[in-house]
């Protein structure tokens, strides 16, 4: 049975392990997950900036997953930060969580919107569905809510998303919604029962269609830009993460 | 366990046969896999006058499976015929082949490319293309291998399939090749073992993704375009296939 | 003199006696126009599912026009279903109605509002102006009218679509508008009285469109993907209509 | 019936009457071509600075026929000059030679190419087939004829083009060639019947799209940008031309 | 130090002098910048009209500075009249205001808008933005101010484009603006600092972007469509204007 | 005088030297450039994997230099790492090196081509084109050089540039080259000799941009997603780097 790596980029373990529990949830019997997140980094990745500081962490992890021969890895952000180099890393397949719900979403609707955390986010995403090819089919809406906010008690984080999906149908003609943080993996069915259209959680599609991947033996292939990187030398802090000689 | 369809849209059963038993090598240990074709329509689905002869059986079929209350349904035609229509009749998902193809590459591969049978199958493939959003990262090649061909003993279609496959890596930068017609469902393994680089069926990533919607309790949206066809009264032979109301 | 076939691809005969008025209306002396419905297949076509039941007949008729000689076909439906599969059977060429609009607004107006009747039509209509090239200056509006009530008496459908019209002049900066259904084709000049702008109904543009390659001589290609169908057995109910060698 | 002006926008009156001839024999029985070139501006127009010194004089010639109540005018120069111009000046409709080339085109082919004369057109006739929506489906071949040797007796000219349009059926797929230049507009039935495939000129398709509209009594949109030029002052040499209040 | 021309291509004095105030100002230290307009044409450039009598005079002027060495050329109006024109004239490189503006813009936002002045020059700007590559970052917005009342005491010319650059902020997410008439090059400071945001001046831009071309040697590339137009006659009052052999 | 960091994301001094030297002769006069490497990270980028791990020490390097109030940031590598986090956690305004090349670019050419060094780069190229807007207007090509052998003495870097600019010319119709890697600064002048186009190199080319911003008082905006990082803790390593209230 297949064994998952769910990282989580950024280092706040509670959001870790409710990630956690919401792949083991959406996985088949006999999945198993490992839900990790790096030591080092920000505490959430909300924009730029702290993408930046969650690469090396997050690479880190998918280094020490792959030297425990997982069978494949989930990027468990929305932003899908170092998706590109954790491939070219790893010999395992590799998906991120908005491409996930962006491959998804074309499967069950016509169009759909993303509802997101904080309007910093919209051009990273906006950039992602150019690459997942759903730009004309995707609308995307910010709630304003931080991300770490989704877990504070008594804040009405629900509500808020809540309103702005039914924005979304109204405005958008959104006939679904995928779940623009990887921190909403545990409102997806709350979620649809509110508000009358499916909705996706893109942690729940990673795994989903990481055991697919799985199951067919497909994995990133290796003869163009994902190949391995390099062998050089890496200097001062980072010295010990050079790729080394296949 | 889930159920679902596998509908080979043309009426050659030995092909139903190979494509039904490819499906249920690609499903996971315990889904049953229903594979069918339709009583009337071509024997083969080779351009857009074939196309639309297949899409009444096609529906019936999906129709009857909806009956059975199956629990998705894989449309094994690599033009995608009937995909929306399909959809807008079952409640169950629905997916196409060329579609499941061009959904799971992406995650394995920066470029790729689709060798189909014929020519004349180019500018569908070419839309669909649009449709799922990979027109910037997916080259077309025609083997000019008629589809009832792929079945004929001493037929050099293997060996021509691996050719132009050549060609693709070569020429298009493909770094994964999908196959472009639901006949060649036996052939991945093959083809990847003596071209180098992975190889996907559109039938089996279709049931993978068939089985991870399913597993997600994931349906078709009803509130937009894929709602229930209006009730209304069809005349002649295709009385029977008039949508009544819900 | 030219002689077209206007098919309307539904079956209701008091929507093609008035498409083919209509027809002969636009046509330049001289023009015989032959309006014709398939007998089988649904009383109108709203949606996916509809459209994949008329095809068979609407073939039907292409094939019995082309043993009569026509000169060219126009597909009298605003989704222009079956046109690939029509231009690959027919000699004569063959035009849809969608197409004929949108060919011949850019002509006269810099951007441009469709208006068709059931927003569920309107990713059909979406698609194809993508198709014909126009996504960049054409807005499409839904007026809600169900297909047969615009021939209702008392209905309201006339104002209904004034009142979008209006939308689209003020809201879309539409500068002309495309009748999104062919069963609007008695409308265009009291709408384009009453609103102010050119009025474009698809039929009438269709048949001038083919009036033009008539005269030119021009006809569909035969080297490409709009090569014959290719000889090949048909099954059941449709056995008659398997294509034979040329 | 109606009169189209076919205004020749350079200054040789020799292709002029070539142009003209053609634009007659394309038209309806009873249409009356007026074929007219300017006083002043360059012997042919190849790139950007001809056309600069083409437009004032071109402009002049559509105020003139408008003056005379013509039904309709023709740009007979395949890089569309001042179109957009001329639709605010003119109230008849106004059509170019490159733009009704690649509007018919598509209606009888899926994929098609123009064969032009100097590679320095080549920019401008991509973007006119962007602005015309057919970039997906045009390739563009320069023959490398300057245009005025198009009429020297003794000039491979011919054969030369010939050359080219084979190679556009071989490596661009085209399935029917628009001829991209007014000055071919005397080739096509010799082309195609070489060649084999529809070959179009843009003269003789802009005069059956012009009678179209005029028999649909479709005009310009006055309503948005081709409303007509605001009254003002023009200084100097172009007093003349200044727009007056209507 | 670089001299450069910078042309307002109409005829109106006192804007040519603002435009060039406000070009010196922006210039560096040591920058000579030449302000002309030509002497015959439109004393305002309001669309496609105006701009073809324009362009004969801008034209002379490129040829007048060329013979005088300058090292620059800017094109002094938004529509980037004659652009591709005033390239293969001249040996120094040539800038348009619009091009600036939008060259400038990515670098220091995600999103912006243009405020132009009439709503009939918006489709000529969404063609340059799509020329420019911005089409999905840039938002048009007209103030419906007469380009000649920009200059009238006690036009309420400032305060409308002010109420249309918060218009963009707020609805169009516009993090930067682009004053879309060279007319407007008094008053990006002061809009700034009223709007919380950067404003750009395509004409300020446009000299800098001048200042760094020839600080870099870079000149128009003659290999390609930029060529030298080829000599020939031009008759009547354009003989003086016909290119001569180089 | 402006002062602008130019830093080279990678740790190879050598590199950095050389880059310096050709962004202080590419300066105006007076301009003070301070080339710096970070201490810690890879010595060459080459692919998705290095980017990640040059990101901290490059950011690291933006914020010393705002410390120090420097006027600009120039990011010499031609992969553009960085550059949203960059303008994030900015005041003044960052430009990237394939930014700066592919914004002059069609300032001088209408087709242009970039030659990078490893094809692994190449989707990072073709991304960067999509994003700057060049798409329809780029080649990209790679040369199979690796980064560092750009500097070891003997080796035939130059010879293979020249082939593949060739190839460029002749293939791609390139008019003018963009060089893509920073490290190959210092070849554009003997280039441009050599191949007889304009050669850009983008470091030189972002050098005289951040001039032109700063000469115009151009900041990055910070109303939208440029706005400074979000104060928050970071963990581990990286703490010190954790956003601060501003």
């Amino acid at each position: 049975m297949p064994r998952l790596l769910v990282v989580n980029p950024n280092t706040t373990e509670s959001m870790t392990a409710k990630i956690g529990a919401a792949a083991q949830a959406a996985a088949s019997p006999g999945t198993e997950i490992i839900a990790r997140n790096p030591a080092m980094g920000p505490v959430s990745v909300e924009g730029w900036y702290d993408e930046a500081f969650c690469l090396p962490g997050l690479l880190e992890e998918i280094a020490r997953a792959e030297s425990e021969s997982v069978d494949g890895h989930l990027i468990a952000c929305f932003d899908d930060p170092g998706l590109d180099a954790a491939r070219s890393l790893a010999t395992a397949p590799v998906v991120g969580t908005c491409e996930a719900g962006m491959r998804l979403a074309p499967l069950i609707a016509n169009r759909f919107a993303v509802v997101t955390t904080l309007s910093r986010s919209v051009p990273t995403i906006e950039h992602l569905a150019h690459r997942y090819g759903v730009t004309e089919r995707c609308a995307i809406r910010a709630s304003d809510i931080p991300v770490l906010d989704l877990d504070k008690p008594g804040c009405a984080a629900e509500d808020r998303i809540v309103e702005e999906i039914q924005y979304a149908i109204r405005d958008d003609k959104a006939e679904a919604i995928v779940l623009g943080c990887a921190g909403m993996a545990d409102l997806p069915s709350r979620l649809a029962a509110r508000c009358g259209v499916p909705v996706i959680d893109g942690v729940a599609a990673g795994v989903r269609l990481l055991e697919g991947l799985v199951g067919l033996g497909l994995r990133t292939s290796k003869v163009g830009p994902y190949a391995r990187p390099r062998p050089k030398t890496y200097t001062g802090t980072f010295a010990k993460y050079a790729p080394e000689p296949s």
